[in-house]
């Protein structure tokens, strides 16, 4: 029996809050990868202790301590995905921060495929997709087109509980869809077939 | 004698360097508006020295002390020059934190102009522009259209010494031309001409 | 009694279909306008029988006899509602294929105020906003920020008839609301209070 | 010896201009192709005699004549290159009116790699590049992320010759490293090492 690749997952939250839809969108797919998906691990991947991106804390080639870690934890990743929620029509300071953080030399974003889901009023959060989709062109990720998910997060029936929990069947339906696309296309990008 | 309104200007620095471009283009439009612009003052404020943008940090409805004092000097200010560099395709990540903040109910960038300027190599900054011109809209800026500034910070002749000075004649007289242009626009806004 | 400003607005649909829901909008605004806004005038302006773009056809600094009948009504304008379907996440063909042509020498949208509204499924047409703004920097529009009008065209109640008749009294107030601060924003740039 | 998959490339032209820098680009990756490029072919599809998009014309499912024809020689295309000019910061309107026909039901550009090159002033048509790949990701193609090429036609030494033949050597290197980034990825997508 052979061994199946175990595609692994770093997912950053772009708030900072500790109740974020962003966070629960996050907790949900953990536990629905943990339930259900063989072959892929999700990590979350803290992005609030980083300074703030100036070249000159770079120095001979070293970057400050929790830049370092963090940068670790993106360089053994195999994917990611982004709860991106949409700030003034786009991604978040701290997680474009973090982005830039992770695209110094060597930048190691480079060549994985990448997902991204958000929650919010309006558009779901949408917004923020096509900037974080921009970004990614240059520090060289790879997005799934499809299924793009943008949760309405204040229609009727509601979608989280106060603590962030999601708490909609069908989201999780259409977050699982996600999971599955990201590793499928993370998979086909590394040559390997499901 | 007639006295003219003073329209004053709040420059945002996207770079935290120290001898970063943006931070020379700043210099230069602030002693090119004293030695040659009538009925204009620019004021930098620093964005350095606040916290990321997330709401638990707001309680009953006040925000950090760093954040308060930042607000205030958006709320004064008549209008905005963004220096604003190119990273990743993107904005930066301090910038668009900054930003966020100053959003926060009030909105204390709303109905106001504003104009970009930005250094770097191949597009001179300009993919970080569009990114800042749709976030304008939703805090609710009032963009010139033209002129646009993209200095191509690589080409020869030099542009900035290696402090980050401005030291290019021809980018002095197109930055002086884009406050010239911001503070017609500010004054149109207003409803008072030149 | 003094005379008021007449505001003329050229109106733009980017779908070609006959019950298409952009002329739904747009044949509402037209009602709206006259029947209880003062001091503006909407025409609606034809696309459908220009050429393509093509520098080819323009012959000693004319342009074909279409061409200059449509570049003749976005001269004599003073400012542009635009019904801008989103086809695959930006404008439609046909309506970028018009706006170009009015742009070639002389710009004739130059320095003009100009608004969007849409229909769809999803983002309610959204995506094509942000592109047409980006459009409208070298071409030079001043959209106005807000209100932003995407209708959700499949919700319940319908939005619509089946001859794409706008029949929702709450978007006809949201409608109304656009129209309003188009006007007000085109008299404010042209330096005249309401 | 094993038979390598031969890679089909439909190409398009944003601009309709006989001696358009764009078909030059076009014309030289065809000779590129045919010297020095082993298992890719490149072949140009006109989109100069279509209709504008108009759901209008589609009669019991099926296109007019010319949109079948376009249609066919998408849909048996392996990938894309775009030669797409920036026109007022977007894409061509004939360019878009194209893409949409091919995005109709069955949508035929789905799951494929596509590449886009350009020319021209100021960011050698770069702004068009960004949209095209908002507009892809609903149609559903696979960008290639690096390298981008962005001619700045008007720099000395001169690019083009006066009917638009691309005359450039380091150009042509740099187009030919496109050529072969699309046909790895290409390549990659389908599940083929070269």
């Amino acid at each position: 029996m052979a061994t199946q690749a175990v595609i692994k997952v770093a997912a950053l939250c772009g708030s900072l809050r500790e109740a974020s839809y962003h966070r629960g969108l996050l907790h949900a797919a953990m536990e629905i990868c943990n339930d259900s998906i063989n072959g892929m691990e999700i990590e979350c991947v803290d992005i609030s202790s980083l300074p703030f991106t100036n070249e000159d804390l770079e120095v001979n080639g070293t970057y400050p301590d929790a830049v370092e870690v963090f940068r670790k934890k993106i360089e053994k990743a195999d994917c990611f995905l982004f709860a991106s929620p949409e700030y003034n029509y786009s991604v978040t300071g701290p997680l474009k921060n973090a982005i830039d953080w992770a695209s110094r030399p060597p930048n190691v974003w480079a060549d994985k495929a990448a997902a991204i889901v958000s929650a919010g009023a309006n558009f779901g959060g949408g917004r923020s997709h096509y900037h974080l989709r921009q970004i990614g062109i240059y520090i060289d990720l790879h997005f799934i087109n499809k299924p793009e998910l943008f949760v309405f997060a204040f229609e009727s029936p509601p979608k989280f509980d106060s603590n962030g929990v999601l708490i909609d069947e069908e989201i999780k339906q259409r977050l699982r869809a996600v999971l599955l696309a990201l590793q499928a296309f993370a998979l086909r990008l590394k040559g390997k077939s499901q």
